[in-house]
């Protein structure tokens, strides 16, 4: 039996969407043996009146919220439906963590209760990107250890090739080294000092990749430290959002448009679900001693129902144990 | 009067476009005290039979072409149209030097044939984004000096922040620091090294900026390392290039979509007005003792008469003076 911890009080818009994640998770596996301890306020959690015995509420008296300071929030708040949460994985009571609140704080928690991997110095958080192709792309990291060095990177990595065949099914994922040139020996110091370690690394490593290729689908798996690949995130949304914005204002500035871009609803509907996040997860916290799902703080009931197939899908294929596997390859 | 030293041979579409783009610059400014040195293979180039008596044909036997590797390009080509135009500048027999070509190239002939500002440590490349609300953002570095330290950072600000005011025209330009979080204190050690430098700079500082916000509007210059920045810049072309194959795919898909895209194609044109580049010119190289500016590769003759125009703000408004008065303030 698998038991998943979901933090149902963490997002913008706990905790239904994610009482409704689960139900609707369940749902779709009237069968397996799989059980949830679904953490928060108990008299809140109740009054969704769930109905599948495959559900456990945990009481937690609190919340952190976007604006507690992380490391502060996990050592104060001991009562958090997500440091209860936590302590249920590091207790071995369960066997993932999954939550759409604070990524900090949730970084924290995975960090300091549950632990890292040994051998793992620096966890790293790595999100599936959307591409053309519909295949998606890993990229870690996005912003968990903004100052990392070459073994960091090592690291990633492997874990990011480990997860992109066992829970994503890609046969010996190609994995490339977020790069400003495609040439071996281009970039930054530690760019130059990662491209050997790769080279060598138990992966399928194909060289440098440029930010302008990353959702081409030619690569399954890209590396960064998280400086620069939490600004690969962010600009990409950046630009998607002004796109979409432009686009929307010029589709509404006349009649004849309007009518025009009524026609086309189903195809940019269509459009928007081949760019949308939520197909491919949350965010996997890696190198963490257990699977550690963040889900996007923006979470729907599908989104978060996508995340806890993610985490099912680390445990099942027992990411963590190949993890270290591969590190000692 | 004022000397422009144009590289005619560099860029996918060169020298055409640059010839066009010439013509189409100086026939904007039919009265203008402007003098083109059009820098190539001067039987080709007479070939164009251009009629302004405003151009002068200078010979270059060689080109630097987008496989050179720079360094060595610029010291063994001496007689590239590039490194001749350099020399121009260098020899004060031109005001400022305008290329498609090579970008490595560029930046190598700016530092070692024109040389640097005194005191100026590393040059920065500064491309100029567009925004929603049609200001435009200078964004610097995108990739000229991929290992920044804290005083360039602060040099690149300076500079940003004095071309923002005296060529783009916005006054008291607002400059933020590229940070993976808004709050003082976030990021990695670069940028906590680098933002109190920033608050004590000669310079309108709004404190950190996520890749997220570059192309809201609500900042005139972002400052960041080579990497980073380049990142920055790529993500954004590629998310740009996905977002725009996918709705192009989505749109041609059936007959309804194909009859309603067409009745939207003049707003379709008009967006993609919005998001384009040239319209803000080429990226400007900061910091050498000379305007250097860096047309995009693909420039048409109207992107190249835009760089060209800027090129002439810059040497009309006195830029790299002003750079040497802001640094010693």
């Amino acid at each position: 039996m698998m038991i998943l911890a979901v933090d149902a009080m963490g997002g913008d818009n706990a905790p239904r969407a994610i009482v409704e994640g689960v139900i609707q998770y369940l749902g779709e596996r009237p069968k397996a043996d799989i059980e949830i301890r679904l953490v928060g306020d108990e008299l809140k959690l109740r009054s969704y009146d769930i109905k599948d015995s495959r559900v456990t509420i945990v009481h937690a008296a609190t919340v952190i919220t976007g604006e507690d300071e992380p490391v502060r929030a996990i050592r104060r708040k001991k009562d958090s439906s997500l440091v209860v949460a936590a302590n249920l994985v590091k207790t071995k009571e369960a066997d993932a963590l999954i939550s759409a609140g604070n990524t900090g704080a949730l970084m924290t928690a995975g960090l300091f209760v549950i632990g890292r991997i040994e051998g793992v110095d620096r966890p790293a958080l790595a999100p599936t990107f959307p591409t053309r192709n519909g295949k998606g792309v890993v990229i870690l990291d996005v912003g968990a250890n903004p100052d990392a060095k070459a073994e960091h990177l090592l690291d990633y990595a492997i874990m990011g090739s480990v997860y992109a065949e066992q829970v994503r099914g890609i046969k010996q994922p190609k994995v490339g080294l977020l790069n400003i040139g495609s040439e071996a020996g281009k970039g930054n110091a530690l760019t130059k000092e990662t491209y050997p370690l790769l080279e060598t690394a138990p992966i399928h490593f194909i060289g440098n990749v440029e930010a302008r290729e990353a959702m081409s689908g030619d690569v399954d798996v890209i590396v960064t430290e998280g400086f620069a690949g939490n600004t690969l995130l962010k600009s990409t949304e950046g630009a998607a959002s002004m796109i979409m914005g432009v686009m929307k204002e010029q589709f509404m500035s006349s009649f004849s448009s309007k009518i025009a871009a009524l026609i086309l609803k189903p195809k940019l509907k269509k459009m928007k679900q081949l760019l949308a996040y939520e197909e491919y997860g949350g965010a996997g916290l890696f190198g963490i001693a257990a699977p550690v799902i963040k889900a996007h703080g923006s979470s729907n009931a599908y989104a978060f129902s996508r995340a806890l197939a993610q985490a099912e899908m680390m445990v099942e294929q027992h990411v963590v144990a190949k993890i270290i596997e591969a590190k000692t390859k």
